[in-house]
């Protein structure tokens, strides 16, 4: 059967509006659900008006800088629009803001839903596990759904009027730009709050970590629901539009536009990604006193057998789908299964690791770091092994249909990898979602079974979340390979001769060099603006200590808002530099050292990124996790020495894993893409290349 | 003037002549300075037999590897021993074990000559700084000596008697196979010893950090010299080596092998080097109440000056020498002397960023290490850039003489670089020299205002050993750039037609992400073997104080040479997998993905061992100022909370720069050699490739 564009794009949009559909239907199921605690209502009333402030403060920001970057991409992007073809470089700048406010609006529903949850998975508890989990779960999936729903509506109108799928690197961008704010700008603020609740409520008032007392305890609710919830959802619409814009792109070099066979195979295969984690979703069940962590990882694998068999029906029906980009594509899927796994081993405290990290923090606080570190270092290798084995497979897979099919397939493993991300966005948004319930169900006064569920669901929540961790930054690598490949077929447009980067060339060395460099630097940025704003906000909680009489005694109410200021403002100031800088050292390659020098300059990135990310993420989830290990009662319990020493990893591995690691995903997807979009100017000036 | 072969050569057995005979007479004045207090002569005994005992252990081992691998290298290369140019493969085994004698013995030198100066070096402080300045500086400067003669003695003598630049990459890696066990088999005992040390010393007992009581203190102090002194003598012996070896192959492939210009210029370049720094160690001067750390720095620029003139007089006189890779050479010195002087802005305790890790220690030790590991990746940066830029402007400046000379100008940078390690070795040498004489002068009696003349010098030489330690970074970064280029001509002559590493090919960029992953796991299983053998001696103090009668009261001795067993035999068995562990995947790479995988794995290690080495060395450079810093009285000083958690800072810094850290510039250096010598295989036999 001929796959004509009607039928695909109409596959597309009608996978879009049952994903809509059904987002909406499991939104209204969660408001259905009872919500009569008074405190915990008010409680979850604030935790939404904070988390709302900082969404406001953030698209502020956002839209002058979003702004600002429209009037340049009009201006110069794809060519000077002195060469005359502005309808082009409008489309280009449209579309740039369209990818932002997508992504945003899938941002604030996440948001909208994930704080509507929280207190009703707390008082469904009450019922037991099956009806908490339930809403847990089907709250974060409205986020999964949105999210994917919108990155393929977007995508999908974007060529559609526009033709080129050039244009979809620009909205891609759009979404890039909002995932550093939403992302960086998130971690920095979760943990500005997290770290000041505990440096003043824990260590020096000694009251406990979620008393209402604390004029932070609020900003760091919202810090969960903004950092994980909204930054990790703009996180994934961010790799999810990349990997379709590089294939995209890679599709259109191999037949043309809208209607070659190859760029119906990129839409077919998105859309049935999506279907699959619909059906995956709606198909989650946990039984009566389940295992919530096998629950949720078996509804990843049931939504990945589904993609598998519904790709390989299409590809059997439509003639031109080729057998050999189906093997790609699942094998790229695969892999990220399997990454997720192997990750799991580093940070599961039922596997050895954690329990030898916790075993070290016997000998103090410096040997749960050394131990972490070494750890972390090794966790690296599974994923980069999976992330170099995928790659080579799709190549030579498809190398038999060409040459430029081989880069191709490389693309469409990433799709592959990223087609269950509706799925993946489900499994960890439920994770804050529950873990706000557990604060909630103290505040409200729930009674010991019911915090014992919520802590249950938490658990299961913080495993998965190393799965998906592991999983995103693999499937970020990935796209950025692919990437790779869209840059030069941009160069070549651009008139480049280029058809390669040899790493022998020393314009491409001198990029790796520096590219390398950039994820260091910027993670530290990031650590270090968590540092500087976290004594903001203690000095305030101490000024409100002071100043506000009857607060120690819990006679008066503590001024919540000043502290989300705080960390709104202070994020956003601190992110700006780290993202600037990125930007800037890119131009300055390109200028420097040519096509040559950029495309080096992204491949140092993607390795020095990878390799940090995925340390720093599963190096703070392994301490994070061993912490919880000596707090059930190992190694001496809570209050021991090595509780203490296990405390200082868990501090050190917050930044790492929820602050600088995830950030890292986005910070080599926006350098790529500026590389992509700049490509026409660096062949035409630079002074080496 | 024409350059004939007797006189270059001519002119290089003079240097080391010459070299030989200045260490032998600094040797004798070293030696006939007195040593006349009883414990110190007793104690700096212990320390020499305890050092003999690691060495002696360290060499049987390394025979057997180096005999098996000699073997293997007769058996297998340059070409399969049936293919029956056995002469050849002779006379590559033989420069190899070559190689590795040579290196022991200027590390045994170096050994000798540091214990003897030691004691030495303490009591001449109670003369005032400067004769214990001069005692610690000599002492030092007979390993350089040692080192930079006997390494321009091997590469000469190899390739007179061969005629073959091949061979000299035997002679190569034979250095590194040495380097290898010296450097991360010391950095393991080193930190062993120290961390147990302290662990049952000043945390358990209470005792002061050198008291004899201590089983552990002799090793302590034993680590001092087989890390600090052995083993960074060998590193650099390795990468002085590799450095020449590279450039010589890259010459061979521009005009032939033992006549032709390009050759005679690097040994005339190394020889005036050798010369530079004889004359540079001879000047060394520091007044009465001198500044040591300005007395260091100052005969490193006296050095760095002498050799451009020398170089600069040598390319006028001789008829083929060109300037512009006199100036390549030029720039590498002048941008490693930069990166020593950036490097020492984030580890000197007079600049702020030792401040700011201090004052970020009153938070808790959690920002102790989160303050390190920030500044610790941003203080990557200024060396990446460094070696980019000098390796693009080699390039550049050479490549109007003919493509083959733009490789070539990059690897006469890295000649450059490590032009002047005679004097580098000197600096650095010096500081655990006088480290060890403040340990002495405590146990000896000698006083406050000696204590404290030590501890001056001792401070000189930490500040002077991060400058070194990004110097000898950066310069193994350029070797093994060059080490690329020459396992790529390798490759060209085994019959290969590559011509360069395509990042787009997914051959190269599968090594790359595995290459990358090597450090990190590389530099893990290191710390984690620390970790293992420090648990070992722990329990070993703990039965000596249980079962010895009187230790504890300081009437018994404690059995001081079953600690130096434990820290001896555990370093080399927790060593001996991490050095696999590179070796099998650099051969299974070559395996699976033919040479240009190992082209990109080449490069993953490159830049992922940068990017770590210097990461580790220099946050691990900044704990440790950082607690001296608080040790001075600042933030609290000794005993307040910032000083306890600058002490963790420190904790997790020893095995970052004292073992992971320089280890790293070993693991390339031995991985590109292995690369190169295999090349024949790789293209051969590979099942993608």
């Amino acid at each position: 059967m001929q796959p004509s564009v009607s039928l695909i794009y109409g596959l597309s949009f009608l996978a879009v509006a049952i994903a809509f559909a059904f987002a909406v239907y499991l939104h209204l199921w969660v408001k259905r659900q009872p919500m009569k605690n008074k405190t915990i209502a008010d409680v979850s009333g604030l935790i939404k008006s904070g988390a709302n402030t900082f969404m406001r403060k953030e698209y502020k920001i956002l839209a002058v800088f979003a702004g600002v970057a429209a009037v340049l991409i009009f201006v110069f992007l794809p060519q000077g629009i002195w060469k005359g073809n502005w309808i082009e470089n409008l489309g280009m700048a449209l579309s740039y803001i369209a990818g932002t406010i997508l992504s945003a609006i899938a941002g604030k529903i996440g948001i909208l839903v994930a704080t509507a949850s929280n207190g009703r998975a707390a008082e469904a508890a009450q019922k037991g596990i099956k009806p908490a989990f339930m809403v847990g779960f089907r709250g974060g999936s409205v986020m999964g759904l949105a999210v994917v729903g919108f990155s393929l509506l977007g995508v999908a109108a974007v060529l559609l009027l526009t033709g080129d799928s050039s244009i979809v690197l620009g909205f891609s961008f759009g979404a890039s730009s909002l995932a550093l704010f939403a992302k960086a700008g998130g971690g920095i603020f979760t943990k500005t709050a997290d770290v000041s609740a505990d440096l003043t409520g824990k260590v020096e008032l000694g009251i406990p970590e979620d008393d209402p007392r604390n004029p932070a305890v609020i900003a760091d609710n919202v810090g969960d629901n903004v950092g994980d919830v909204a930054g990790m959802g703009a996180d994934l619409f961010d790799s999810n539009v990349a990997s379709m814009a590089a294939a995209l792109v890679l599709a259109q070099a191999i037949d043309g536009g809208i209607k070659g066979v190859s760029t119906m195979m990129v839409f077919c295969y998105a859309a049935l990604g999506l279907l699959a984690s619909i059906l995956g979703i709606a198909t989650a069940r946990i039984g009566k006193n389940g295992n919530p962590t096998r629950a949720l990882n078996s509804s990843t694998y049931v939504t990945t057998a589904i993609y598998m068999v519904l790709t390989a029906a299409a590809t059997f029906l439509f003639e031109g789908f080729e057998w050999r980009i189906w093997a790609a594509s699942s094998m790229g899927l695969l892999v990220g299964v399997i990454i997720g796994i192997t990750t799991d081993y580093f940070t599961d405290d039922t596997k050895p690791i954690v329990k030898k990290c916790a075993r070290a923090s016997r000998s103090g606080p410096a040997f749960t770091v050394l131990s972490g570190v070494s750890y972390g270092f090794v966790s690296v290798l599974p994923a980069m092994i999976g992330i170099a084995v995928s790659a080579l497979f799709a190549y030579f897979i498809c190398a038999p249909l060409g040459a430029s099919y081989a880069l191709f397939g490389i693309a469409m493993a990433a799709v592959g990898m990223l087609s269950i991300v509706g799925m993946i966005i489900s499994n960890d948004a439920y994770g804050p979602i529950v873990d706000n319930s557990r604060g909630l169900a103290e505040m409200g006064g729930l009674g010991e079974e019911t915090i014992r569920i919520c802590d249950e669901l938490d658990s299961a929540g913080n495993t998965v979340k190393a799965v998906t961790k592991g999983f995103s930054i693999s499937a970020a690598g990935l796209t950025v390979i692919s990437l790779l490949g869209a840059f030069m077929a941009e160069a070549q447009n651009a008139g480049s001769s280029i058809t390669g980067f040899d790493i022998m060339n020393p314009l491409v060395f001198f990029g790796i060099l520096i590219g390398a460099a950039i994820p260091a630097v910027f993670s530290a940025m990031l650590m270090l603006g968590v540092d500087k704003n976290a004594q903001r906000m203690v000095a305030e909680i101490h000024r409100q200590f002071n100043e506000i009489k009857g607060l120690r005694e819990g006679k008066a109410k503590p001024e919540y808002d000043k502290c989300i200021d705080i960390a709104t403002q202070g994020a956003l100031r601190e992110l700006i530099p780290a993202g600037l800088l990125a930007i800037i050292a890119t131009i300055a390659v390109g200028f420097i050292g040519g096509v040559e020098a950029v495309g080096g300059f992204l491949l140092g990135n993607i390795v020095s990124g990878l390799l940090l990310a995925l340390f720093m993420s599963n190096a703070g989830g392994l301490w994070d996790n061993s912490k919880k290990y000596v707090e059930a009662g190992n190694e001496g319990g809570k209050g021991s020495e090595a509780h203490k020493a296990a405390v200082v990893g868990d501090t050190v591995g917050d930044p790492f894993k929820d602050t600088a690691g995830p950030s890292i995903n986005t910070l080599i997807t926006v350098v790529s893409l500026v590389a992509s979009l700049l490509a026409p100017l660096f062949v035409a000036l630079s002074i080496f290349g």
